[in-house]
This record gives C-alpha cells, structure tokens and sequence, in this order.
C-alpha cells in the first residue's frame, strides 16, 4: 500500500484489508463528511467533540470561540486526534457474530496550530461556509472584525493520517451460507429534504440555487450509498 | 435543570442552552445512533475510534476482538469518552458567522468495564445485533463458544454523560435581518435504501418482515428530521 500520510500509528492493524492510505480518497471521506469529532485530553480526561471542520489541500481546519475548552487545549499544542465517519450501511449477517457496517472513515492524529494569520484565517472561514453548502460564501455577510476576533482558527496537517473502508456484502462463515437466513445490506446514506425558510425571512427571497442545487443533489437518487457534494 | 447525570466536566458550558441532562432524552439520542466514537489515550496520544454501540438500561456496551488497541486500552481501566451525534441539519444564516448544523448529541466521560459473566455478554451481544435492526437477533446463528472467546465486550454506565442540542432557525444578528439573503435550514437524515440481498443468498429466501419494516420506516418521509428507530 502507497503509505503516503501512514505512521505505525495510524496503520490499520486489526483489518489490514480495510487500511487506505491514498491522499485522494482520504481528502474524499473528509471533505463529503459534514461533522467531524475531535479527540483531546484535559485534565487526563479524553475528551470526544462533534464539530465543523474543512480541509483545504493538505491541512484540515477547525474553529471555535477563543473560550471553548476544545479550542483552548488544541491551541496549546496538546496532541489531538480528528476522525470523520460516513455509515454507508448495516451489513447484515448469517450468524450474529458477522454483523457489520459499512463505512469510511479517516483519522488524523497530529497537534493543530493557531492561525494567526488573517488573510488564512478567512480562508479558512471561506471554506467552512462553503463546506456546508458550496458557493454560499458569495451570497453571505463575511465575518466582520469583532467576529474575527471571537473565533480562533485551528490548523491541522494531514500528515499522519488514514482511512479504513468497509464496502460489500457480509462475509459469514463457509459452514453457515446455506442457512435460512435473509443476508445483504441495507444501504445508508445522510440525505436532504425541502430546504425550510427561516421564519423571519423578508418577503419575496426565492430559495436561491446553490441551496436547491445542494439539497436536491442529496436528494435525487435514493439508491445512491452516499451523500453528492 | 434536572442534573441527574452531569457533572462539572459534562456541563455543557459554551452555549448553556443546548445543554441537556435528562435521562429519556439521552437514551432516545444514543439508540438512534448506530454509531459512536470513542476516545482514550495510547502512549500519550489520543484516538477518535468510530465503533458500534448498543445501550441496555443506564449502559452503553462496546465490543470488539480482544487484540483491538481501543478494546485493550479500555480493559485497562483507562478514561475514555464516548460521543454519538445525529447531525439533523444544515443551518444558513445571513452572516457567515452565524453558519450551524442542527443536531443531536451525547457525551460519555468515565472507565469502562470488562463484562466478565457470560450471561451479561450474551444479553449484550443481542443487544448490538438488535440495535442494527430491531428483532434481528431472533433469526441469526447465535455466537458459539470460539466467537465468545475472541470477542470483549465492555460496559460503559451513563454516570457522567450529557446531551447537546440545537434545533431551528439560524440565529442572525438584528441588524443583518434585512439583508436579501435566504436563511433557513437543509434538514438532514439518515435514511435507508431498498435492503440488497448477498448475492450468494440461497434461492428462495425472501427479504423478511423486521428488514423490510426497518429499513421501510427509515424511508418513508422525507421531510422527518431523523431516523426512526
């Protein structure tokens, strides 16, 4: 396997089979996730933070209020690791013990590093908003300067990272295959539904097309495995 | 509010209102969820571990093969945490700033243990099959002495935990409230497709009644905002 972004660290041990470490299907899994969790340790308590994240090239980023236990601890340089996970079905078994998901997942271990600068840091906030929903930047109010101040921006490199990967039907064992016993998948994926206008919204704002664009591709096709970005 | 399970450390203290700590709303999150993320710490580094998850009562069970570094770690009594989140939607707002995604979250603090008594394993290992699919259990081949042997199972009790919540509209500043820009909200789901027999199921087996049901309840409408279990 090309271990471009691989540690012993971060290789797949338990199923080497499920182990990827190619750059484009690690930046793949990231960028289709919308949330990620980041695991910390304060006060020699792990802690696990669902949280918005975007990669841009080789670096993934996070923020935070300058207050937030989370972006407190990763700005002193503590290690951290990310992982994002897309559940792309439950695989269903003959016997108990073979039950699975399927999924791909990509963990990123390293420390984050402050932003400091402000011309990243709105590139990085550019690219939260735009992860979200892309092209929705443009038509948004950029952060103006006491928001720049309240938000701390978070750097963290892909250079130790991996992906691990469950696709495919379940594997039972060769002696229970003739078993009366419904076995496949039930495909999952994350999918959208008719976009809601916030109550307050002025009168006579259509709902534009980078937001009818996004939602209607994550809802078109009820067989697709995943969600479309 | 009722703070039967929280503690300092699981108080939610950034945004205080999406803070919850009642014991329903926190089971309800972490059995929709069909998966968790754990973290702990190995020599020093912190893991993001996604993993399934069953709860029974006030715990949360994690199983895997007893070589597993996540399920060695946390036989050793290590901290760990354990985090689910259903991610309900996107929320857009007129300033960039104010960007959120709805959704649902719990948060585990604490030791997990080793489930020594087999009768405890047993019942927890019908509760993972379970919670993939309701009434699974029932039809499958049940885990022999071998399968028993290679697989541990932990206990995980919901002492310290906490949920987050955020629902509804974005939340824009007074004075961005008449700008010509859609606000609103892309509800999210995790939905199911047509369940997809192993192509070596033998001839004749039909997809049966708590398949279909399930993966038929976790289809029918689009416009509900999460899976229904």
């Amino acid at each position: 396997m090309p271990a471009a972004a691989s540690t012993p660290r971060t290789r797949v041990r338990r199923a080497p089979k499920r182990g990827v470490y190619d750059r484009a299907q690690i930046h793949a899994i990231l960028d289709e996730a919308l949330v990620c969790h980041v695991g910390f340790v304060h006060e020699a308590q792990p802690y696990v933070i669902p949280t918005l994240h975007a990669r841009v090239a080789a670096v993934v980023y996070l923020h935070g209020s300058t207050a937030s236990r989370m972006v407190r601890t990763l700005a002193s340089g503590a290690p951290c690791s990310l992982t994002v996970t897309l559940l792309d079905g439950i695989v269903l078994a003959r016997s108990a013990f073979h039950h699975s998901a399927n999924y791909r997942s990509v963990t990123i271990l390293g420390r984050a590093t402050v932003v400091a600068s402000d011309d990243e840091r709105l590139r990085a906030l550019r690219a939260f908003t735009d992860h979200l929903v892309p092209g929705r930047w443009e038509h948004v109010r950029p952060p103006d300067r006491k928001e720049m101040k309240a938000t701390q921006v978070l750097a963290l490199a892909l250079d130790e990272a991996s992906a691990k990967i469950r696709t495919g039907p379940p594997v039972d064992d060769e002696e229970d295959m003739q078993r009366d016993v419904w076995a496949g998948e039930i495909p999952l994926a994350l999918r959208a539904a008719q976009p809601r206008p916030d109550p307050q919204l002025s009168a006579g704002i259509a709902v534009p097309e980078h937001v009818s664009a996004w939602s209607a591709s994550a809802r078109d096709d009820p067989q697709r495995s995943s969600l479309a970005r």
